[in-house]
């Protein structure tokens, strides 16, 4: 096991009907501004019970941020935050929605240049208290303290994290995701899996809590995966979804080993040419991230092969194959294409892909910095 | 999956050498007072490495806080602290430490007498921020906000918590337990243990994270306790042992599931009649509740037996007795007796033991009310 640090605040209140306890937990004086994006919190009822929780205090709503979050539109909410002397923010949504209430509680108190906090990683040291009402189980920004957030007159999409960004509340009811689109379940399933994995399938280092958390947050997402896109209004299905994508990225599985987010990497790069959706990117390249690095990861992945996939036939090389195989057949369960052809982009596009990743300075990633350009391009050639 | 409440703020600093960053997290101008038990953190380096982390800050030592803290004992403390103005605490030591530094830290913020706490469950709305440095893998008090404390004049042994009772750190260097005896390590590995079984093996509740987690730390407990005792200086196993002890209790496992802990209470009392360990209580009580209870624990012991022991011939009822023998065998396997007769205890305490149950108000305890005073009887008989 690695050294680590591990500290989460953020209190989770989580089930059914808990959607009331707003009222505890917001300030009673608060100046709330509710941070939204499109409209279907309105029809599913979930922003009348915020409204209803809120009471007396004063209120307004910011809507409309986008689901890969633009700093335009967010810089937009810091002026009317201001305008309306807003002291409490509460983000109601996804992790779109979530990371851009991070970077206007952050953007709020920063003296200067907010985009700074991204482009130039100026540390954020305060920031205006926020909670969060989870509306959709992808991301885990409801449980930690980052956030994604896009340029899009600079077409850059940065990241920042900050110790003053961790969510003091998140309200996780997992009614609120009955009315989600299966395309949002399923990618949210495939965005979990991803974060897990990225933190899991490395090399080993004698790390049996974290190995065996991740396992179980895994086998967890076989099963419910499925079960939630089949029944959407089965409790405890979106229950265990819901709880699972917020663990596989709150810090605790990835304390103490190594991690690689070489997938995430090459992911991005195609949703920002192609405009694909950010789990379809993962459902193309992690199987092919898998076989290219199939050496470097044996052990993991045998082990992988084994506890999530309880595969113990065969040779060692037929049992990595068939894990990475399973995988696969997982995703496409989940109803995701994972090869490129599978979104009509060609082989052309991997020259552009690899330009763009050396532009970003992408040029070592991986568990071991071995993800070279050379590497990457072996992967995208493998996801044709 | 029931509704619940999580957080839990506590800073764990994990690995060896991790003491030294104590400076980084003991406020500059602290004036602290070092709690601790004996003097074995004198003889194993442990104080030294704490001393020098801490620098030139104003420090002074209370020792001798005993395995079950005793009020009497912390007051000289409050005493001490006060006497001081000492404005921080640092626990070194394992958990009786630990919960006896809490009590500490809540009455010297407390108006009026400070055994209230305690015997009237006296709210603690503030308390002298502390932090820790554990050399003992066992109670989890390292992450969690409990303290049990004994009152020796009177007799009692009784347990509060608040919020303003979580350590802000606690610092886990797995080399500060290559010194423990091995009954130590026995005594701690089996608690763990039975904290862990104590919020997972009542009923099904679809709680699949909850489920696997527990299940992940029983089966690492079941790896390393034996390595543990076999090879004392072997670094990975006392990591595991140690991040293993302190999941077991931090509230992660046990949100959103029943608990049970009515082994704790049956044991409680043949510690204070017979004077056992914490431990060896729970390895005599376990073993025995979950044969007495069977039928109620059907489901749940099912799954233990096939998930934490691999135990999947046979028929229902022989599974579930292979898992409690399977239970019973580890824990004899740390060295630990599993009867009363084991420790020279015979069936004519029992009178004596249901009579202070009824004295404590243990008359409706387990996951659902229904250990009766009758129950606990045929438990301590199983037991003998």
């Amino acid at each position: 096991m690695q050294n680590f640090t591990f500290q989460n605040p953020t209190r989770i209140i989580f089930g059914e009907g808990q959607i009331a306890a707003l009222d505890a937990h917001v300030p009673p004086n608060a100046r709330v501004l509710i941070t939204c994006g499109g409209g279907s919190i309105k029809s599913n009822g979930v922003l009348a019970q915020v409204q209803a929780a809120l009471g007396e205090r004063a209120w307004h709503v910011f809507g409309g941020i986008e689901p890969n979050p633009t700093y335009e539109t967010l810089m937009e909410a810091v002026a009317l935050a201001r305008e309306k002397n807003i002291d409490f923010l509460l983000a109601v949504g996804g992790g779109s929605v979530i990371d851009g209430t991070k970077f206007i509680a952050a953007a709020m108190k920063f003296d200067g240049e907010p985009w700074d906090i991204l482009a130039r990683q100026a540390p954020v040291r305060d920031a205006v208290p926020f909670g969060s009402v989870l509306t959709l189980p992808a991301t885990g920004s409801e449980m930690n303290n980052g956030s994604v957030i896009s340029y899009r007159a600079k077409g850059d999409k940065l990241f920042f994290t900050s110790d003053a960004t961790y969510p003091l509340f998140s309200v996780l009811d997992p009614t609120t995701t009955y009315s989600l689109p299966p395309r949002q379940i399923a990618n949210g399933v495939v965005d979990a899996f991803v974060h897990i994995v990225e933190q899991y399938l490395t090399y080993p280092v004698d790390a049996k809590v974290q190995d065996r958390f991740a396992e179980g947050l895994l086998i967890t997402l076989t099963e419910v995966g499925p079960q939630a896109l089949a029944e959407p209004h089965n409790y405890a299905v979106r229950a265990n979804l819901m709880w699972t994508a917020t663990l596989a990225l709150n810090g605790l599985i990835g304390a103490g080993v190594p991690q690689d987010w070489a997938t995430h990497m090459l992911g991005h790069e195609i949703t920002a040419l192609h405009g694909l959706d950010h789990a379809q990117t993962l459902a193309i390249v992690l199987p092919a991230m898998l076989s290219v690095r199939r050496e470097s990861k044996r052990g993991k992945l045998l082990q992988y092969a084994e506890r999530v996939w309880n595969i113990t036939e065969g040779s060692e090389d037929e049992r990595i194959s068939a894990a990475i195989t399973a995988t696969r057949v997982f995703f496409e369960r989940m109803s995701l294409g994972t090869r490129l052809r599978d979104y009509q982009i060609g082989g052309q596009s991997i020259g552009t892909l690899i330009a763009k990743l050396e532009e970003h300075g992408m040029t070592a990633l991986g568990e071991h910095g071995d993800v070279t350009l050379d590497v990457s391009r072996q992967v995208y050639q493998f996801a044709v």
